[in-house]
């Protein structure tokens, strides 16, 4: 369901749940990069009339998990901070083809991917913290991000047929695996 | 209350009135900017923890007014598409100081300024349009921006002392004004 090309290696668990404050900070940076991506979209594409009202009700929700995630890093006297990105997201989107339409479809692709780890991650993490509370945390949050990436996907078969979509999607997940075969042993999100 | 240093000409409401359409679809792309610029700075500024949480509620405020207006848009039979926007938030950032701390005070009492001058005009919008659905959708809006323009007055407070906040915000205020009585002809929340 999630279209993913290739599941989390399993050392990137043992590499999160090592510490945990750099993941939920950089969780917190994730939520906060998504709620910005989403209206970057709407500002970018208005004739989507579409898109307008769905993207606008993600950033919403994307900026109510940050809220939420900032209130956890608090509750473990940690404060919101700035941090070394992992360099996942920005090349994941080196894919994006620079002209329209593919760029739209890439772009929306790039988002619904991204959702999809996060949520094959956070189910991850809420089936191996032993902290109750983060394990609570990212049970709540990992349907939101299965139905964050049927978004984009939804959206993408808006502007271009399904077996387009499809093709394009499979693509860019092979691409999305081999970033992470080659990320950094950092613990982030996304590495 | 909202700080502004000469009220609404009369023929601002002549002209908005004439064209609500304009107004409203304007009115749309000025929420979505406003939850733009609050997210921008939590970006820009994570240092300030303080601002974090109040900046991120308000973008979430603003996209929940955005959405409101697209809805009223739909009951018009209108729809969001792009439109040129007026030159009054581009103008009043112009007077932001290039350096630090005066580059942050001066743009979150610009922000204050935006807010202050949207409350005042849709009280008058409020108390002149006929028609009663959009009368109460700006009787409804009107108090949160008035909440929002002390928003960012406190998170000024917060960063310089009380006296240069006051002193800085009166001489963007005179600024703010004189842009205004310079705004073209063009039916625009803040022309």
């Amino acid at each position: 369901m999630l279209n993913l090309h290739a599941p989390t290696d399993p050392r990137w668990l043992s590499l999160a749940l090592g510490d945990l404050d750099a993941i939920l900070l950089d969780h917190a940076h994730c939520e906060k990069k998504a709620a910005s991506t989403a209206l970057s979209l709407v500002f970018k594409y208005p004739e989507h009339e579409a898109f307008v009202l769905p993207l606008s009700r993600l950033a919403r929700e994307e900026l109510a998990h940050f809220e939420l995630v900032i209130d956890h890093l608090h509750r473990r006297g940690l404060k919101f901070e700035r941090q070394k990105p992992s360099p996942y997201a920005g090349r994941l989107m080196e894919a994006v083809r620079p002209n329209e339409p593919d760029r739209l479809l890439d772009t929306l692709l790039c988002c619904a991917l991204i959702e999809a780890r996060s949520c094959e991650r956070m189910k991850l993490l809420a089936e191996h913290l032993e902290d109750a509370e983060l394990a609570a945390l990212y049970r709540g949050l990992l349907a939101s991000e299965a139905r964050h990436h049927m978004l984009f996907v939804d959206l993408a078969r808006l502007v271009q047929p399904e077996d387009t979509v499809r093709d394009r999607l499979a693509a860019l997940a092979v691409h999305e695996s081999a970033i992470l075969a080659d990320a950094p042993s950092v613990p982030r999100m996304h590495n």
